[in-house]
């Protein structure tokens, strides 16, 4: 067996995290806690949040601090238990941050069955990623038949669920992807009714064109200029679930220019705009077992499609995440720690 | 009788709007309509939104066009009658805009009753801004007991109402208002626990200690700087109706320096917030008749205030109006129109 790794952060990062920010370690092979799970990593999650846990900024989660483990939740192979009910060779999710191996004593943890599906799919379209595009359109969002959903990072786990499940509502679903690749994958396989290139420089115009009936749901996940196209397009009493903040994510202080917040406050009472923030762990006691039937139903009767972005080696972790950050993945982003 | 006489919109306002705005005219006595009723205005109300009318911009209502009456609502004695129900000497509410005499032939009427209290309250605490309040506090920010209700303007129709029902509510109700006089009122006559004068320097320090436990509600009625201050001390889950933003409604544009957006769609984000703008007669149908039941009670029974700014002379709309939007009125703006 090599020897266990973890990647701690180094460093915290001014604006856009660099390799410097992150630093790749040896560490001790974690022992079996009592009442607890030994675990080896098989596939690390990376999302978005973890920029937001780099920072020392007030959030709705501790940040992780200088020298300490990144945190990030995977996919295990359990080793050992000394948990009623867990035994070796058991396939579970925990939040174990980055590293290969790790002790398990306490916190979520969710049994996989492996015959059920792929076992990575727990990490996005059956896990956090899901339940977050999930719990905003379907609580917040409630898109009704005929009326328009849009989201960006459309061929994301995040957005190509809200689109596909906004479709499943009978509302029409237009998404917002990076390139002519990502944008192609939105409509022909996700079967979108339309998807937009935020780099085209006809951005505005062509969202607009593809809302002829405006914005009744525009669910918030990278903020930014595509807000600024987004905003004149809504609807009287239009829903804003916020999930996501992803360009603006390593601004490091406010930007210079025109300040924008007037116009959207502005929108906001004449349209009777609702905007909510939201973490999908607030919904999750309630509503999470009613996802995990709806999608998994989904995708087994080939409604629901995703896609995955895997990079081999714990090592490539920092560089992928970097390159998350600017949308460089498609489709969800993993780690591969280990076969 | 005197002539007739109404108030034009004379020219949209290039940000403050300006006496050159307005025009007086003289005005032919209207004809009694066949099913309606001929009016002497008695009260005009005076109110923020009717800034929002004054331009073109797309809004939840039309604008005034150049040439027209500006708009607003009423409490007029019925002059001649052709419709059942209603007589000569009957006191009603009725849009009739800036006028002294008025035919009514459709649209909202509401017959007042002079015995069950001042006329005049049926264009605040019980009309359209007490519903306002009402229907944005109970519906939209729904305060519970032990938590913090923020409001600002709070010596005016619309904040004073919103902090006493937030008391009603066994909430803690912070009012925030221009001047020490008005700060005293909301305190020694409305019965708020703090009231904050945002014109002291050190305005949002002061804010801060009046809310030990944060801010569950700000209900938003001014935005601008007053927003600034308010932002960092929400609460998880906190709730932010949106009824007016009378600090920007002379913006003629974006305004230049640091841009407030990404910080306070950060802060919707991390505290799962929701912002929700609103026009009080979404709610109506379903609501008005607990809202006037409930706030006639209150004022029956001592624990509902409130305080009218009543200036003589339909002439002097103008000038009191853009008073208004200077915060210079304390308590519901009215125009004495005819004893």
């Amino acid at each position: 067996m090599s020897t266990p790794k973890q990647i701690v952060l180094a460093s915290r990062p001014k604006g856009t995290p660099t390799a410097a920010n992150f630093r790749v370690e040896d560490a001790p092979m974690p022992q079996l806690p009592s009442g607890g799970l030994l675990l080896r990593v098989l596939y690390l999650s990376l999302d978005p949040y973890m920029r937001g846990r780099m920072d020392d900024a007030k959030s709705y989660a501790k940040p992780v601090e200088i020298g300490e483990v990144m945190q990030g939740e995977s996919v295990c192979e359990v080793l050992a238990s000394d948990r009623p009910g867990f035994a070796k060779g058991d396939i579970v999710t925990a939040f174990t941050g980055w590293r290969t191996h790790a002790a398990w004593a306490g916190g979520p943890l969710r049994q996989l069955d492996p015959k059920q599906g792929p076992i990575t799919a727990a990490l996005g379209v059956l896990g956090m990623p899901g339940f977050t595009a999930y719990s905003g359109l379907m609580i917040i969002g409630k898109p009704k038949a005929g009326e328009t959903v849009v989201v960006a990072a459309a061929s994301g786990p995040v957005g190509s669920l809200v689109g596909q499940l906004a479709k499943m509502a009978g509302a029409r679903a237009v998404g917002i992807a990076g390139g002519p690749g990502k944008c192609r994958y939105v409509v022909d396989e996700l079967h979108f009714d339309a998807a937009i290139d935020h780099r085209a420089p006809d951005f505005a115009a062509k969202l607009a064109a593809s809302c002829p009936k405006g914005i009744d749901v525009y669910f918030e996940n990278v903020g930014g200029v595509i807000w600024q196209a987004v905003l004149p397009l809504l609807n009287t009493y239009a829903r804003v679930p916020v999930c996501g903040l992803i360009a603006q994510y390593n601004a490091a202080g406010p930007s210079d220019g025109a300040n924008l917040l007037p116009r959207t406050m502005r929108t906001v009472l004449t349209r009777s705009l609702t905007i909510r923030g939201f973490i999908n762990t607030e919904f999750g006691p309630e509503h999470y077992p009613a996802f995990l039937k709806i999608v998994s139903a989904g995708i087994g009767d080939g409604r629901i499609h995703y896609r995955e972005d895997i990079t081999d080696g714990l090592e490539n972790a920092p560089a992928a995440f970097m390159g998350l950050l600017q949308g460089k993945n498609f489709g969800k982003a993993l780690i591969r720690v280990a076969q």
